[in-house]
């Protein structure tokens, strides 16, 4: 595979390095997100289309099918992909357990923060797997909100994230999932499977990050499951709002913030 | 520093424990750690030599004078760096507060897995950037325990983790010192400050690092400090067992362990 020899042919401290550099999540999650010419890819789980309009720019000699189970992100995403005049994605609604293709349609699969949410995420790549190619690789991007940690530490504010991390686990989701991209995709038998941690590292050396995820990506979800987990009783008001203060309080000058993501390859190769 | 308030003790297992965590980190920390050829260079807490074996033989025109304020430590780091036949190391016995050097003397200084022993790392910073010429770079390398994360998860192996945390702080240090690295270059006022994460993620596609890592590196040390916990009653015994357990339990097929370490780039600029 020719995207296959790409992603793997930067080593592991030249990527690095470009993750030291990169002053955007796109940039630190998908600078190679790169399909061979020509490929046609299914992304698997849309949503509105936030990593779709970035992964079908920077491929556009490639043709994708994106889909969600929910029409009305499908709705979203059709409006915004038609505003950015990105011609080469195809949205559709359908669902993840139950993809409408045949085996061995796509030549890679890519899915962006879906896993987290699945009851059964093992049955979704196994999905994926039967639709993808033989030869074909199959991306995944999780988070791990597990892997956070920062400066000033605060109980508080680990408190806050807990919050989140046991609300999504109420509704079968795992938000702490990206640690076990590998042994999920070892588990539906792939391949060559190499996983590559990016880790978003902030400091006020990066002011674009320090914006862009700590407050308004990271705090910004955080704080808006406050309301739900101070119904259910999981946190009193007053220990949230400490915990959404001492997040914020990383993003001053000398405050420090890390979560890290994860980025898993593999390859499908059909039983002789 | 008192010896007898290093946490992690001097014995013969622990300076192995150094050197295997070294020769298993070297790529990932040391890759970078390359100074001009004709460098005078101060390496500040040198222990038994664990790190400066790599650093002197990585830079053969560059000369180094480590420094430790155990006098047994540089009797060991003496007999290494003897037997290993490098030649561009001078080994002597100093306090890192209270350095035995003019100001402006070296090209560049480098302290690694120090600060985080150190009751005021703050004044250590300012002792070196004082030995330091202007405009030389110096160079700090720290672990981050906060920082770990695995795969299966486990509250016990949490603990045991939290032991050394809690003995370490015991002792005036500070376990997870290394994402605190940028706010403290920062507060002694040097310039072109850029802190880079050197994330060890490790799965078993990586058995090197299963072995040298997960067992014989993080959970040998934590294993370490059981007897110490237990006898403080930071923790019970059989709690500290099952921590360790479910921390060798990471490094089977379908594990996995990430751990964060911290090196710290500045420049000491003379206000003019």
């Amino acid at each position: 595979m020719e995207n296959t020899k790409y992603v793997h042919g930067y080593s592991d401290r030249e990527a690095l390095r470009l993750n030291d550099q990169a002053e955007t999540l796109d940039e630190i999650i998908h600078n190679d997100t790169i399909f061979s010419k020509g490929s046609f890819v299914l992304e698997a789980g849309c949503g509105v289309g936030a990593q779709t309009k970035i992964i079908a720019s920077k491929n556009p000699d490639s043709t994708f099918i994106s889909v969600d189970l929910s029409e009305a992100s499908i709705r979203e995403a059709k409006k915004m992909i038609h505003s950015l005049d990105i011609h080469n994605v195809e949205l559709r609604q359908a669902d993840i357990y139950h993809l409408p293709f045949q085996d061995e349609t796509f030549d890679n699969v890519i899915i962006c923060f879906v896993l987290e949410h699945l009851h059964n995420p093992m049955e979704a790549l196994k999905e994926i797997k039967r639709v993808s190619k033989n030869g074909g690789t199959i991306i995944a991007i999780e988070g791990d909100h597990g892997s956070t940690f920062f400066y000033p530490d605060s109980t508080y504010a680990h408190s806050a994230i807990d919050c989140q991390i046991q609300l999504q686990k109420q509704n079968g989701g795992n938000s702490n999932i990206g640690r076990e991209l590998y042994p999920l995709f070892k588990s539906v038998a792939l391949s060559d499977v190499s996983v590559s941690p990016r880790m978003v590292y902030v400091d006020a050396s990066k002011p674009q990050l320090v914006e862009g995820f700590i407050k308004n990506t990271f705090t910004a979800m955080i704080e808006g499951v406050g309301k739900k987990a101070v119904q259910q009783g999981i946190i009193d008001s007053s220990a949230f709002e400490k915990g959404i203060n001492d997040l914020y309080r990383t993003s001053e000058p000398d405050g420090v913030f890390s979560y890290t993501f994860f980025k898993a390859f593999g390859v499908k190769e059909n039983a002789l």
